[in-house]
């Protein structure tokens, strides 16, 4: 059974396919969405996903009568640099990647986000593809955003730009480790807790599901998740408003990873601990202690962290948030829950409510 | 006196102010275009300009309530590069550039492309402005192309950002030295020999007072220059056609200018060259010889050089060329004349042609 949604946004409106097995079948999708056979495209993966599924991509592309490319960069977070860019674009001329070129992202967040750029500014912007690999990156293939990171910034330099396709392979998904399946989650949730309260029940019943990748239960909370997503992308492509919502617990989450190093927290353990964090403060603007008690428990039995480890250093969380580039015209804005599916933005958030709250992260129980 | 267009690019548009003085006027100017004076913005510019003009401009908007900061870059066309974009987002960060900032760029048409650049990345696209103080600059400061180049390409990474406004202050032209002068008229000529008859006939008429910097002369001529870009940019933004003819003389130019090392040959002057080539080749598909006498003698007229030196090697020119982003999916396309005023876009064109060509254009008399 193939899924399939349509993140509208007028002429860069594009669908997104989850199934199982669909890597198998992707040249009728490229040829569906005519992608050039007469022009080069390039694969971007790391060194994680290559071996898994490069080659059956590369040849299966081939078969089609693609001309298809690839370009290995490591994995992790490092990767996302401008040193890399300039790397893949050597690549791209030397494979002759002309205008009608695409590039085609296989892998999670960071090849998403680097390859995205690469797209975005070859040549200023050729065609994208995007065929996520983790389940964090329902996320990220879904808005258009992508970008690389800077030594002083997270995702400082980047663009809007919008893939031709996803294409959500849930087979790909099953060679998670436990560690990313459940981080990856924490974004799926996160649509819930925004958007939609039946979807955060539909979690908590069906949190084991989710855990033991259930083919089913997991295309169900993509959809969802993907869908809950392109619903707010699509009323504010350029992140002018509303898409601010999907920030939720991502001010004290990306403060977190950068004291951490991007290192010892991954992105959605990150935002976890943050969404608590927002939860906490969402009582202080009229919310019920039992949306922060259910934000918690939610998180808490996908296997998510929910308490900040005792070793951080507040002082520097609070410094690192000063950079966030949501940190505007000097006041502090945060997306805090007023109820379970639904939070307001409130700028002008006290400095030191929030260091509060972050100090409070240490006291939470791990349930 | 002021002369003022507009770039119409629907919601995009913006308007462009050519006259002597405006520099010292440019708070007003920032302020009648909503620039941010809670958020800092930065004043980027090369080694050339910044003694000349960024002290007083920085005065001036500091005066004005603007938070003006500055980043200076080395002269020249190497300063477009990756590693400098990343020094100057390091640089705006330090100067706490937010979402609400603007990035000005102050100096020629290398400042442009790399500022530009700058502001369509750094978090994802802020505000730009552009003071122009060359007359190259002219044609880079209409139709939002802002790039930084490869080791293996020229202006290979970049995007269409388009400015709030462009502030041309013809004040800033009188320190040209005179071989930037001529050079820049190439571009202002080439707008008259792709749209406009009666223009390329005014230049004629009026080349002394041109080389001699005559402000109402260089006024009139940087106003239609700039009016005749603004009529094809709006008429196709993103380079999917029209556009293409505002290329004229450029796959030849930018062969030689890559074959040169960016060094020997300024882009005005190789773009004359090529598009004496360009002239040559419209003999081909049936323009009359006199539009290609007319091409060479009006570049001839303001200074140019029409004739390729001797010691150019004709088959690294074509190999350069084989790299150039307009050579797509194995045809070659070059921009024609037909007529003066008119030219045409012809794909298909052999490459024999084109080889012989540029043999003879070693053999052009300089006039």
């Amino acid at each position: 059974m193939m899924r399939e949604l349509t993140v509208d946004l007028g002429e860069r409106s594009y669908p997104i396919y989850i199934g199982e097995g669909l890597l198998q079948d992707a040249s009728s999708f490229f040829t569906k969405h005519n992608i050039s056979k007469k022009s080069p495209l390039l694969i971007v993966t790391d060194t994680n996903i290559a071996p898994k599924y490069l080659e059956a991509l590369q040849k299966e592309l081939v078969q089609g009568g693609f001309k298809a490319e690839a370009a290995v960069v490591p994995s992790g977070e490092s990767t996302k640099s401008l040193a890399m860019l300039e790397k893949l674009v050597g690549q791209a001329l030397e494979a002759g990647l002309d205008r009608k070129s695409t590039i085609v992202a296989l892998g999670g967040g960071v090849v998403g986000d680097l390859a995205g750029f690469l797209a975005a500014s070859y040549m200023r912007g050729i065609k994208f593809i995007q065929i996520p690999t983790t389940i964090l990156a329902h996320d990220s293939s879904v808005g258009g955003k992508v970008a690389v990171n800077h030594s002083l910034a997270k995702n400082i330099i980047g663009a809007f730009h919008q893939p031709e396709f996803v294409l959500y392979d849930l087979n790909t998904l099953q060679s998670l480790p436990a560690r990313e399946i459940k981080a990856g989650l924490s974004e799926v949730v996160k649509h819930g807790l925004i958007w939609d309260e039946s979807f955060v029940s539909w979690c908590e019943v069906n949190s084991e599901k989710l855990l033991a990748l259930d083919a089913e239960a997991l295309g169900y909370a993509l959809y969802v998740g993907c869908g809950v997503k392109a619903a707010v992308v699509s009323q504010d492509e350029r992140e002018n408003g509303l898409r601010a919502i999907l920030n939720l617990g991502h001010t004290i989450g990306h403060a977190l990873e950068a004291v951490a190093g991007y290192n010892e927290l991954l992105h959605g353990e990150a935002i976890s601990i943050g969404m608590v964090g927002s939860a906490k403060l969402g009582m202080r603007y009229g919310a019920t202690e039992e949306v922060y008690i259910r934000t918690k428990n939610v998180l808490a039995k996908l296997g998510l962290p929910v308490r900040l480890p005792e070793h951080f250093d507040v002082e520097a969380i609070m410094s690192a948030m000063m950079h966030d580039k949501k940190f505007l015209e000097g006041t502090m804005t945060f997306i805090v829950p007023t109820a379970i599916g639904k939070v307001e933005i409130e700028s002008n958030v006290s400095v030191d409510w929030v260091r509060e709250i972050v100090e409070q992260l240490k006291q939470e129980d791990e349930l």
